[in-house]
């Protein structure tokens, strides 16, 4: 290279470095280094940070700019406030589901830097003359600033100057020190050394059921008259009761055409009866596959119709996506190069050596499956969106490649921004994890295996403190089809109304599974699954026996609705009490000014009475101050004075409490 | 867009996505998402992480290589261990100084998988007669696949091929389950779903004493004979001193021609006589800038004599980088563009306002002195590592800007990887991250300002095991010029004795300014300042007078170099004493065995009896085991018998303990 070109390198590379002056870094929003995008809820404002400083000592100003991703039209700006140690903070909302990226941007603000100072010399009597002057120069400088101020800033700056040249220096001080001219300085928005953050910020924004939704799961086939295999006009006409529990979401498992080959019989035994209905999660038969009924439940106009009246009422239908065949299903008549083929020209069954699943088959992802399976998958979806359905809980997504979802739920997201998906992952942590990354708007959780207070102590501080709280959010299932805990095989009803409480109080979103209600909990003996199944055969349910908790998870679900703290899931805290088996907590959401406080026994056979510490100081309230507190249960208002408190709990008249604080307006948290 | 192109586009993508199906993610060495280079030390292995994990149950393999940056030859190769909960790990070597380039790579091992699967299942008793063909199939590939395996590789794979043809089941059995096949499939590397991670990770490779180096600070004009004006001359006289205590490097403050105007006298008086030598910060005068030598330190020949003898004594000499002008300095008059100008055409001095520093004027680095006061800032270090420095320390980085540094650095690295800067930049945590960030081989600490145990656990805790220590390496001063630490203004010998110990002991980087081995403590009073400090006069020193510490630096210096678990200071581990005045601490290299426990009395005052666990399970040993120890101070060995122990440590006696352990060869760490 010659010298005169090894000079000009190195004066453009210095340009180039100098452009970012500032830096900026530690984004609260970006995650793996903006591989992938944050998550939260559209409309609802969120605290968003960053570290920012510079060299020096400088009075820097920053912005955050949130724009639609790919459009770049509607930005909108949002100040940042220093918090203080370099940190940074702005209350950000995007303002319609879809994906959005934020620029950060800061600089150095000369005038403001200069009246700082300014204000320093003056309080120790130092002589101003010269930085007087270079406040008007500051001012000229502002009317030639590149991106020219606006005409009526521009007018105010030039009626500035005139001003400073009719006065003496002291009414010049007075002037250049005015708010009013750091007000004026500031929208001519000099912007030296304009430093922006390196990568955009991406983030994804949901609509709030994402968030906050109670699901309600049951068996359509099980809730026929008398016995009979259930339909879809049985589900409509039990569309009030479960509104009436205060769902806001009724879910199916698959109600596709089942398999015969292979048919599993009741409580997963090999051979089926003929009357044998399968288990739904062998999808396909001559009937069809994934876009087809069943059609024991109805026709697809019955669907149709199922769904317009769940709307009726307020609820939404949620389908399962269980990638999965019989092997009756018609795709491995039809695309035979989506499934592995043994020597001996027979399919490859689904298995987890030594054990083999024989009722299953499974498609690969890869090979001759590229791109048309992709492309079906996500066909099948678009098919159930058509019929409106805009919930998807996932069978065992983390036995299929992570980029598939990425590149379906993104394609599916272009279009239907609407869309929500559950990741049902009972996985490593790391897997679920890198799932909610990909796409899922929700996660199955290991709610169901964490009883301790300490074990719940530490799980939830993780998903509501750590980085995942920007990108993951726990739906927490109390049981499921799948999961009998163990913890209620044995709790009775006690149990079944503190894990009901502990789900849906501890989570934004949360579901059971139908017969929790009425504290269904008989096992196969010694494993965590229910004796009898749904899963391999009808049940008929009665859901007005003795003993049902009805009255709970109605006062529950309303408590959820009529409280916005329920609608963050990241604002739990948890307090002290006096007993171990006792978990204490509280949701505060400081901007609508509702506090929550729960008490939950966790041990559903001894009745528990401990004190605890009512957290004034959360308030700014000193120890000996009073606050005005709610029960939510009954209803009474009272006062409670102080810090520490006594509260029984008994496991059969009352197993927890809700309390609702009022504390003094303006009292900070 | 037609439906064709779109479908096209659709495919496109699915290809795109499909590429990265294994995830790869939370690399150790990756800072800020990659926006800047980790730290390490040539030839010193390190141990490298990373998350790895896939889609279902498959064997994975993984590797990272490892490439010099930008030039892409000499590739290197490390397989990656799985070590549990989907963490890898790998030992990773950079042969020599400068930037390399990481680059992680996963696949799916078709064939260890199978050979997994297949054992289960013979353990089950099952048929396998179809694997035996799929295996089969599998080899037959391997001489297919792309990238053809090597001509060995190649031939093996046909011969393994051939037995298979000439065997019967139970032989190709135990042929395909061998170990031998194992190993040749996997030279042959079919290597399935092959995903590289997204990024590469950049890892800053230093030469040793960036990260390992015990300095000595001096003013090279106090060390003359007889009162007169100290030379580098007499200095050269001093080299064997310092080298006898056992440092490497040799630091001095700036050495160029200091300015006459507004001159500061003794004890940073406003005011001058005409034989006080004024700051060697406030650098410039009629007889040069930067690039000059202070005439009464001697010449560019006698310093070029200096270096080379330091040389001699295997010493480095380190020089001060300060970027300040006295308002003598050429700059001023060559380049005005350098510097603010207020609009009474006087320069604008240093000031914190309403403070001002009137010897001092600061260059600015925007506007009209970009690129060119850059390019001489870049030009300085140069001229003086032309005259063989090497080590830089910088005064102040933080008031100057981030990208001049990170370009500066960088620019210097390019030709010379062997040049280490130590940033002077005792600020904000956030500031003295970033300068580290952005290029600084070692940093200034908050060491001097930490001093209880509580103090010092969780400060080195954060240094040691916070990422960090990636980029950031701490030089523990135990004073400076600048420092003359409250707590040793009043601790007597004893905190002199301890100080030393902790700074060299806790970091891999430590160093002391002159007096400290005589215990000079002698404050301008209620301030953290040496009285008649050296910065502002000359100064006799009497370092054989009573009481100097000179024997523990000689130990502590031997110590330091004659273990390798001194090397890397991360290697920290705190542990139990059971006296709240008492450090105890080891420094563990399982790598060559090298284990140190350290007891130190922060007290200076009042002796210490206490209990301490020795810590066996740290070997893998029970808590009734034995293990040798060596006392360092003394070089007696003997045993210690079991967990708990007696410890008495005294201010006058004995005040620190360094011990060596000798565990049982094999015991794991």
């Amino acid at each position: 290279m010659t010298k005169g070109k090894r000079e000009s390198q190195t004066s453009t590379e210095i340009f180039r470095f100098a452009e970012a002056r500032i830096a900026i870094e530690n984004v609260s929003h970006e995650i793996d280094g903006g591989r992938f995008p944050a998550k939260t809820v559209a409309e609802q404002p969120f605290e968003f940070f960053c570290d920012i400083f510079s060299d020096g000592h400088d009075v820097l100003h920053a912005t955050v700019t949130i724009r639609p991703h790919r459009k770049g039209k509607n930005a909108a700006s949002v100040d940042l406030e220093h918090l203080g140690n370099d940190r940074w903070q702005g209350d950000v909302t995007l303002p319609e589901p879809g994906m959005w990226e934020l620029e950060i941007q800061a600089w150095r603000d000369v005038f403001g830097t200069w009246r700082r100072d300014t204000a320093k010399k003056l309080s120790a009597g130092q002589d101003i003359s010269l930085e007087l002057k270079e406040a008007r120069k500051m001012v000229e400088d502002a009317l030639e600033a590149k991106g020219a101020p606006k005409a009526a800033t521009r007018k105010n700056l030039e009626a500035l100057l005139q001003r400073l040249d009719r006065n003496d220096d002291t009414d010049s001080t007075q002037t250049l020190m005015s708010e009013e001219t750091f007000q004026l300085m500031r929208e001519a928005q000099v912007k030296a050394n304009l430093t922006t953050y390196e990568r955009k910020i991406h983030i994804w924004a949901d609509r709030e059921a994402a968030a906050f939704s109670a699901w309600y799961e049951l068996f359509p086939r099980s809730w026929g008259k008398d016995g009979a295999h259930g339909t879809f006009d049985d589900v409509i006409d039990r569309l009030a009761y479960v509104k009436d529990l205060g769902f806001d979401v009724i879910y199916f498992p698959p109600i596709h055409p089942i398999g015969k080959t292979n048919r599993k019989g009741p409580n997963n035994t090999l051979t089926a009866g003929d009357d044998d209905p399968g288990s739904p999660y062998a999808i396909g038969s001559d009937d069809g596959g994934h876009t087809a009924i069943e059609p024991e439940l109805g026709t697809l106009d019955d669907f149709d119709r199922l769904v317009a009246a769940a709307q009726d009422h307020g609820l939404e239908v949620a389908l399962d996506f269980a990638i999965q065949c019989s092997p009756d299903h018609p795709w491995i008549r039809e695309h035979p190069e989506w499934f592995d083929w043994r020597p001996d020209g027979t399919i490859k069954f689904a298995e987890n050596p030594p054990k083999k699943y024989e009722d299953i088959v499974n498609v690969h992802f890869y090979r001759d499956a590229i791109p048309s399976l992709w492309i079906e998958l996500r066909d099948v979806v678009l098919f159930w969106i058509e019929h409106g359905v805009k919930i998807f809980r996932v069978d065992n997504p983390h036995t299929k490649p992570f980029p598939f979802w990425e590149w379906m739920i993104g394609d599916i997201h272009k279009d239907h921004p609407d869309v929500i998906f559950l990741a049902e992952a009972f996985t490593r942590p790391k897997v679920m994890k890198r799932l909610a990354k990909v796409g899922y708007s929700q996660s199955y959780s290991y709610f169901t295996w964490r009883h301790t207070k300490e074990e719940l102590t530490e799980y939830l501080t993780g998903l509501t403190q750590e980085e995942c709280r920007h990108y993951m959010r726990p739906n927490f299932f109390a049981n499921t089809p799948d999961i009998n805990p163990y913890f209620l095989q044995t709790s009775g009803r006690a149990g079944f109304r503190t894990r009901m409480v502990l789900a849906a109080t501890l989570a934004g979103n949360y579901g059971i599974y139908n017969g929790f209600e009425i504290c269904e909990g008989a096992p196969v003996p010694g494993k965590e699954e229910y004796l009898d199944s749904e899963k391999y055969q009808l049940r008929a349910w009665d859901f007005d026996q003795p003993g049902h908790i009805k009255d709970d998870i109605r006062l529950i679900n309303t408590i959820r609705r009529e409280n916005a703290a329920m609608r963050d899931f990241t604002n739990l805290n948890f307090f002290t009490a006096h007993d171990d088996r006792v978990l204490y907590y509280g949701r505060m959401d400081a901007a609508t000014g509702n506090y929550l406080l729960f008490h939950v026994l966790l041990d559903p056979h001894t009745p528990a009475d401990f004190g605890f510490e009512l957290p004034l100081w959360k308030f700014g309230l000193p120890d000996d101050a009073s606050i005005e507190v709610q029960d939510l249960m009954h209803g009474n208002r009272f006062t409670w004075h102080g810090v520490n408190h006594r509260l029984a709990l008994h496991p059969d008249a009352r197993p927890y409490a809700i309390w609702r604080l009022y504390p003094p307006p303006g009292m900070r948290t």
